[in-house]
């Protein structure tokens, strides 16, 4: 019998979601509860892996799109989430064999989970980043091609549009400026492909690697170990730096949450500035001039006492956090990865270099040690 | 048999359009171009009074949404506006069995001729505002409860989206914001009606009016009357205003041709000012503090030697021009027509005034004789 998604596993996949969300992705409380209700109410979904999902068999990917700011004063409920879902089935007059989330990073990680659980098909393991990124275009299947229309965006209150495009781009374009105009926040169901497509083009195993991270930090918490470093262990991720926020510019901009954070260094860091340039996610982390972090790896902001992930919308002057890079997922790693997520995309006249794996601190490690 | 659409009805529909359309509703040059072109190539099109569409019939709306500033830069090609009637055909498998315009006013009174031509159906001799109006839900049907939606709107790249909405001014909003991303100008089906609501919830004979009012115009210059006269005649309108325009804020607002003209009065008129504010139409006409005519009522600028319309686009400082009010028809002066297109709806803290039907001019006639 395959393994399901459980209240836990949901919790975990939040928690993991978070941390590879590098600030972005939304609140993963309010994802938590949305997939967790759905759960209690419908039971647990399948977790499929990629590679059980027959080549011809059709998957689609449910997400929301917005301001993540806007997703805590308003919490999208479960019904618009299936309501577009069905509509593409409808549209394509395909059954979709199971949902996938486009970014395991916050809040869409868990919307296919309740997406699943509704419609009592398996949710794919798997996503299209690896992280959460802000724009629509910017996943895998946009280098193999993939459409990401026909494309239904919906709001809470009934409104909704089908979007064709002639690219990625333009689907990003136009879906991006109606949820704005539905409220700053709208549900989608989008990117539609085979098995034999979603094998190639999507990222295998992600969802069970999100979980994992966010059970290593809850058992590294009950069994009084250095969270951190587990942390690290897991993600293959490198501490880049440790101080107190002070200063924080953050602004809502044509839907997105942009801005700037400014990072005193204490301990060893004692002395150093660190800048980290978002837009919905970190996207450059930098100690003076030097760049210690660009897109598409994960820079990913933490309570320097719990490890816990701090989301963009959470970060606030006075907090006392380490800063990680994880390593992104080879898949980026290709020249066309980083014309497509790289520093450049975001206006950043930035060569990305590349995180190493399992890198070494650049001082000495500050253990998380408050459980 | 019945009349038929030709090519120097298109010239009179145009020329017509651009009185009624109160300096809005785009350039009918590029209008008349359009749909000459379509005659030339697909022979002319049925015009169908609108009491000879029969009640369970299907009629559809097609029209363009944007900025008219910018069509005369990047002039629509017909594929698209059959396209998307096309579209909406195929989506609610329906044959449409003539087309309608959104409004009479500019652009939109002479799209449906060229998509009418090309599909070899009938365009109906009626329209939904009887003026040109700068927002999707300011229609008559929409005070007898008919919606916009489903709505299909494209570019002429390929981009296009289908539009739901609970209400009007949704579609409007939703519309307005693709139509900006599109680059400004986009094409649309919408306003599904059958023949019976038709009949009650758009104005019939809008089309052949139009045309009356530019074949008035062309006759009165070939027989060298005075123009104004007969153009007064057959609007049943009153001169406002006549003088020079001395100021011009124009400006590209959120799609809009938002701004003020400034006019400063000759002859009779001088010492007087007349300023209008307009929003792509004409809205508000005063003479110093007195407000001599609102929306809905056609506020409509001409060149005070010929008399021939001038679009808001047009407008430029110096022009000698002659302001007169035509009466909207009789479906807008209900309370419920006064609240969704008077003052008001444009934020002007004004009472609507019904200009008088025939009404006297505020000083001696001004004839214009340029022939």
């Amino acid at each position: 019998m395959r393994a399901r998604v459980t209240h836990q596993d949901v919790e975990d996949i939040a928690v993991g979601g978070a941390v590879l969300g590098a600030g972005g992705g939304g609140d993963p409380y309010v994802g938590k509860l949305m997939a967790q209700r759905a759960i209690d109410q419908y039971g647990p979904p399948e977790l499929i892996p990629l590679k059980d999902v027959p080549d011809d068999k059709t998957i689609m990917v449910a997400g929301g799109i917005g301001a993540p700011t806007v997703i805590i004063e308003k919490i999208p409920g479960g019904e618009e989430a299936v309501y577009v879902f069905n509509a593409l089935q409808k549209l394509l007059k395909k059954k979709a064999y199971a949902v996938m989330s486009a970014e395991v990073g916050g809040l869409n990680g868990t919307i296919p989970i309740q997406v699943a659980a509704r419609l009592k098909i398996p949710v794919v393991d798997a996503d299209c980043m690896g992280r959460a990124f802000p724009e629509v275009q910017l996943v895998i299947p946009n280098l193999h091609g993939v459409s990401a229309t026909p494309l239904i965006i919906a709001d809470e209150r009934g409104n909704e549009a089908i979007i064709n495009t002639i690219s990625n781009e333009w689907t990003e374009l136009l879906s991006r400026t109606i949820a704005t105009k539905m409220g700053g926040i709208a549900l989608m169901a989008l990117y539609t492909m085979n098995g034999k497509t979603a094998k190639k083009a999507t990222l295998a195993g992600m969802l069970s690697h999100t979980r994992r991270i966010g059970r290593t930090l809850r058992s590294a918490r009950q069994e009084k170990k250095d969270i951190l470093a587990e942390l690290l262990k897991v993600t293959k991720g490198t501490t880049l730096f440790v101080g107190k926020i002070v200063d924080l510019d953050r602004r809502l901009e044509q839907g997105w949450n942009r801005g700037q954070l400014t990072i005193q260094g204490s301990g060893e860091y004692g002395g150093e500035t660190m800048s980290i340039q978002f837009q919905n996610e970190h996207l450059i982390a930098r100690v003076g001039d030097k760049v210690l972090a660009t897109v598409p790896d994960i820079i990913s902001v933490l309570d320097q006492d719990t490890s816990m992930p701090i989301t963009v919308e959470a970060l606030k002057y006075g907090l006392r956090v380490t800063v990680i890079g994880i390593p992104i997922h080879p898949a980026w790693r290709t020249p066309e990865g980083i014309a497509l997520g790289g520093p450049k995309h975001f206006g950043y006249d930035v060569p990305y270099q590349p995180l190493a794996v399992n890198g070494k601190a650049r001082k000495t490690h500050v253990a998380s040690t408050r459980h």
